[in-house]
């Protein structure tokens, strides 16, 4: 999966150099900035870059988001509020579940993010959940975040990435088979702990991202192995 | 659980603020300062911290590591190299796994990171993966990652917190009889899928983090389904 990072309306240039930084401490060397406040080059981007200088050199500046983005197959929109509510918002945790192709990964200017306008292009919507405290990120610290997630899911990758993550009717559709067939065979004899084991039997089915695929297979593999009585 | 953030000789302000605004942004307060190469306080922490300035307000300053964890229960050393091989090496994404009670986690210096000295106070070495081509993560963003991991993990709890993950063992256990149940089945009739489906099955159990009480529960549920036969 390749990958790039576009920052919309960057206003600091130390926040620029930090955030290329991140991108090479996980391995992403696309840089895209569309209008940046203080012009391009910018000798504060590559103070702040360290060794990640080398996508500061070839970072590419492009005048509107349709210009920076027309060569990707799947964009992805970060965003710290809840303003934006027409499409579903997925966690930071999950959203490469979702990528597929040549991806972007698009953060606003450091005042105010995204606005609606360039929200509405996206795919799909993220956030990096934070505390009410200061749920406010630096940007160089959003992008730090979002490419330490692709990177780890790159080297841990979800088989069959290629089918889309299973819908929550095809889980619980597969979880009340199960429970039904425990039932049947009397597994939840203990009536105090039912309740308990049927929530940790839940949990360990729901906690990981099964693909629709999985929910199949496991369906199958329950089937087998109830009839071979 | 609550978690304190431990900064061992920092060299920069700048650094200190910016770690201090990403714990506050994943509701982290506790920031402890074990000799601070400029002293304290540092107005160039204040100005880096924005919403997290009250953090670095209560800050406290200690002479040593020791001192700084005394009344924790439990120290999570990161590390950004892998030259102390004592040990092994928890993931971040694992490592809060295998915390409990009151947690510290230590970072070194920006320019050598923690002492050998230092790594072995603690209870488990952690490393955030980075590529090679830069894996040299500034300490704000390292911070930043591993008080994201905790805030996702907190928001997320695993099951059964309190039981440590499963050994290898344990699973490869519960996968084996898995597999053997279902070849007695005829599950795997199709030979040319087999193999595909076998690794596919092993990695829905194997790409979450199952507790030995996972494993010993699943193991219950798979001898319910057969015996009922």
């Amino acid at each position: 999966m390749s990958s790039s990072i576009i920052l919309v309306a960057p206003q600091m240039g130390e926040n620029i150099g930090a955030a290329a930084r991140a991108m090479s401490n996980f391995g992403l060397d696309d840089l895209r900035l569309v209008s940046p406040r203080d012009g391009w080059p910018n000798p504060k981007a590559n103070e702040m870059a360290a060794h990640g200088e080398f996508i500061i050199e070839k970072a590419r500046v492009f005048e509107t988001v349709n210009d920076a983005i027309s060569d990707l197959n799947f964009l992805i929109a970060t965003t710290a509020n809840l303003r934006y509510m027409e499409k579903p918002i997925t966690s930071s945790r999950e959203v490469f579940n979702l990528a597929q192709g040549k991806v972007g990964i698009m953060f606003g200017c450091e005042r105010s993010g995204l606005t609606n306008e360039q929200l509405v292009m996206a795919d799909v919507i993220t956030q990096i959940p934070t505390s009410n405290i200061n749920p406010s990120l630096n940007i160089a610290q959003a992008v730090g975040v979002m490419c330490y997630e692709l990177f780890t899911r790159n080297i841990n990758p979800l088989p069959n990435k290629n089918t889309p993550l299973a819908t929550k009717q095809e889980l619980d559709f597969f979880l009340a088979f199960l429970e039904s067939s425990l039932e049947e065979a009397d597994f939840f004899k203990n009536k105090k702990l039912a309740p308990t084991m049927k929530s940790n039997i839940r949990n360990m089915f729901t906690r990981q991202s099964l693909t629709s695929q999985d929910t199949r297979t496991l369906m199958g593999v329950l089937k087998s192995l109830i009839s071979n009585r």
